[in-house]
């Protein structure tokens, strides 16, 4: 799959685990594990029921069809479901075919209960496995030869397996500045600790990134130097920014010449979204017609793409892609931390649920790699549908001017400012809209789930300098009481965030879950609250 | 359900938390939850997917019915799968019906796929908490008022964040001298250390606990007195024994008299199995003639039953009730310590698997309390079916003799001794019999799945002491090597487990998972590769 001069080995990282990493011991059966599994053994040995008390005879389920997303204007009646949404049908037919899972298969390599449902290795289900491995292999094309897949209990179990395999108590990690709190929650009463370094346009910002390493100063902080990277660089969470290609490659040389572990947590990786464009200038057809193979090489790739080292852990879930409730993802790295993230299994949540593992097993090894493919391709555009649906409510409710970024975090992207929208006879006059200081901003997401709305609190009547946080919880408590919950700002921030945020306050709104008439009177809402609270904020 | 007096309530144990525990911190946003799950809300707060994009339909299942196991011996017609059993029948055709989870419910307290594949709280599916938490009322009785049930993923995470939500790393806990390696494979890397304590017919001995309790000399030690107790009660993995009821009384008190928290990991507690009798000795039934109510109520009370203080950690699994795979268990406690597992729950495995739940949750509630009782009581038979079978087998490859155990941990219990049978003219003569040293003893368990053998590698010809370390493993890899794997004891031991086994060596052999004649097989090949390595051990 890869040219031969690409096949280049993972080097030892071993000095990166951590005490308890180091602690964790093989079992001692391992040494006798020549004989385990040989044909004909009779093991009285583990402590393991019988498959015929699992009450089970059978598990199955209708599982929609890949195509059960458009992707092309003129494919919608591939998919009722799609017609159904354009209706705003609430009464679903979708297209279903059944898949089962008996508890003894006919082939022991295909899925079955008696397996599934038994202990299993930490490595999950052989057939999910070798699904996961080849298709890490086929989109993600890792730089070193020698990597691995590890199936997981999704991302929050992957991540704490890896900072505790990684790190020590009273140690250091760097992250986005604003960044997913449940990662941070993670490593806080370890006393594991998020330093932030600020992002822009293209992401976490390299330059920032040097001078943190370059000048950290081991005895004014109380800690060594970070030696591990957390970063979303897909639909960051909550920014909704990605990180370029170019930027991933500096980021990566910068980990190398500093020694850092780059941990690439990409939940929303198949949500990449084409830019957006104003409701009026956009194509007819909002969906990409595209071949869903070439959307899928078109997408930003991973660090693997670059990792020649064996530096980079990568953490896919399919709560994005399948459902949250799966809790089941994997680790792709090298063999070495794979090898201790499976220690680290076994003594915690073992293998993933076998009910889940054996349902989505047997939807993918169904569906194949290119159904899965087109499936993420169908996802991705709703998602698409969905960003535009809530920008083009903002641009009805507010009155939404576009500009380029030239500071801070949105240097260079296009920045969306909504002010009130003129009415009544001042819709008559031009100066009014121009005249209007901006209630908050945002960038058009192009990856994931959110919309990371900057309050700009300068603006609120009788603001004054420290306000912001009060003023963050005291508007986001109105919002609440009249209906609406959007992500309050401070919730996803670190220790460093603080100084992108001059004045400035933070929702993140999320456009996954609610239906289109929720989102249109979510955005009524919003716009009834802000344009009351900016003139009597009490 | 209690009677007034028992209504006590926990008592305050917060001082037992480790300094991760305490460190742990509840979500920020917990300050604004008045407003989640409020009717009509509209959320854009949370990255959740829109269920559509779950893939499935629906999911279901066939589930055996409650009675699909024997209980009495008139009952076989009601359960196909016993009589197919009875003939050794493997075209099986089990009795089933088929359970359905659909993607939206008509109710929404029903189970749904949309609020199961969903993210969800670390405290699990409602209907499925509900279940658990009126069984656990019913069924243990808990003497203290206010206990709560969790949801966790099996009892490996529970004993996981059990134990480091109580303990600081340099700390020791008790367990039984022998004990389940993952247990103390969960603790080692973290420098909290297991301290054994011996067993004997009655359990773990309460008069060992409080000498070393009282005893416990910190600055020898190197380190303060534990304050947790690790035990497996019933059918204790991997010895068999089974504590008694006067047992867990005295050691209740010990624990309140040192302070100690227990945590009763009890996999095996609906396995409690009538005493073995001697085939020839057997009623002609060997199925259970009592209801099922009253079989429940006849079980070994938990440790819940006597915790008037709320010091009980008691550790359910569906591992050995439903499928290992389940990756589901429940822990029940009082309310401090189940905030801090939830916490833990949160930042590691989050929810267990939706899919697992949703098919277990719908199971349960369709079978009802009584149902479920029926099904554990059919297993119950099947696994006092099974050591019959096993210990029956041992009993036709060897001269197995009957005493009373007289010291040490099988003192007072029934002690059966293999020796080699007299063959061809030995068989003749009666001295033949006695004359024969044992080559292994066992106590016929009454719960569980293990047999528990001591090897009497004193009996081994040219034996000398310090030799059965390699003894048991010699012998154990010639058994694997003629086909048979069973558990060696060494990997069951702590330190301190040494001084139960002068000149013995132990293998722990399970009857859960061979069939009838593969236990048959196994027996006569260990009947083989016993009688010449005792005779040519090199």
């Amino acid at each position: 799959m890869q040219s031969p001069e690409k096949q280049q080995k993972a080097i030892d990282l071993s000095h990166h685990l951590s005490d308890v990493a180091l602690a964790r011991q093989t079992s001692p059966l391992k040494g006798l594990a020549r004989f385990f599994g040989r044909p004909g053994m009779i093991s009285l040995a583990g402590g393991m029921p019988s498959p015929d008390y699992f009450p089970f005879a059978n598990i199955s389920g209708d599982a929609l069809v890949p195509e059960s997303f458009a992707i092309t204007a003129n494919q919608s009646e591939s998919s009722l479901s799609w017609l159904w949404k354009l209706f705003g049908g609430s009464g679903r037919k979708e297209k279903t075919s059944t898949i089962t899972i008996p508890k003894y298969a006919d082939r022991p390599e295909d899925i079955n209960l008696a397996t599934a449902l038994q202990y299993g290795m930490a490595t999950g289900l052989p057939a999910l496995s070798k699904f996961i491995n080849e298709f890490v292999g086929k989109t993600y094309k890792p730089a070193f030869s020698d990597w691995t897949t590890l199936i997981q209990t999704g991302n929050t179990d992957g991540w704490s397996r890896v900072i505790l395999t990684l790190s020590n108590p009273g140690e250091t990690y760097i992250v986005e500045d604003w960044t997913y709190p449940s990662a941070m929650a993670v490593t806080q009463p370890y006393g594991i600790t998020p330093v932030g370094v600020p992002m822009d346009g293209q992401g976490l910002r390299s330059d920032e990134l040097r001078k943190l390493l370059g000048e950290w100063d081991e005895a004014a902080r109380g800690a060594k130097r970070p030696h591990v990277l957390y970063t979303v660089p897909v639909g960051q969470n909550p920014t909704g920014l990605t990180t370029s290609v170019s930027r991933k490659k500096e980021i990566y040389d910068i980990c190398v010449e500093y020694d850092v572990i780059i941990v690439e947590d990409d939940p929303y990786y198949f949500l990449q979204l084409a830019p957006y464009s104003a409701k009026f200038d956009r194509a007819s057809s909002r969906v990409d017609p595209t071949e869903s193979d070439k959307w899928l090489s078109g997408l930003s790739p991973s660090y693997l793409k670059f990792d020649y080292q064996g530096r980079v852990i990568r953490l896919d879930t399919f709560s994005k892609t399948i459902a949250p409730g799966s809790r089941l993802g994997f680790f792709t790295c090298n063999p070495r931390f794979a090898e201790r993230f499976e220690r680290a299994g076994e003594t915690s949540t073992q293998a993933p649920c076998g009910f889940g593992q054996s349902l989505i097993g047997q939807l993918l090894t169904t569906w194949q790699f290119d159904g899965y493919v087109r499936w993420l391709h169908g996802l991705a555009a709703q998602y698409e549908a969905r960003r535009d649906f809530l920008i083009d409510a903002l641009a009805e409710e507010f009155n939404l001017k576009q500009s380029l970024g030239t500071t801070g975090a949105w240097a260079g992207l296009t920045v969306l400012s909504a002010s009130a929208k003129p009415r009544g006879l001042a819709a008559m006059s031009e100066k009014f809209a121009f005249g209007q200081q901006p209630y908050f901003s945002l960038v058009p997401p192009t990856a994931g789930m959110f919309l990371w709305l900057k309050i700009h609190f300068e603006n609120v009547r009788g603001f004054k300098e420290g306000d912001e946080a009060s003023l963050e919880i005291k508007l986001w408590t109105k919002l609440a009481e009249a209906g609406v919950l959007v992500g309050p700002g401070y919730y996803f921030g670190t220790e460093e965030s603080a100084r992108d945020s001059a004045a400035e306050g933070h929702f993140r709104m999320s456009f996954s879950l609610a239906t289109d008439q929720e989102l249109k009177k979510a955005v009524e809402i919003l716009g009834e609250v802000v344009r009351d609270f900016f003139q009597n904020p009490e």
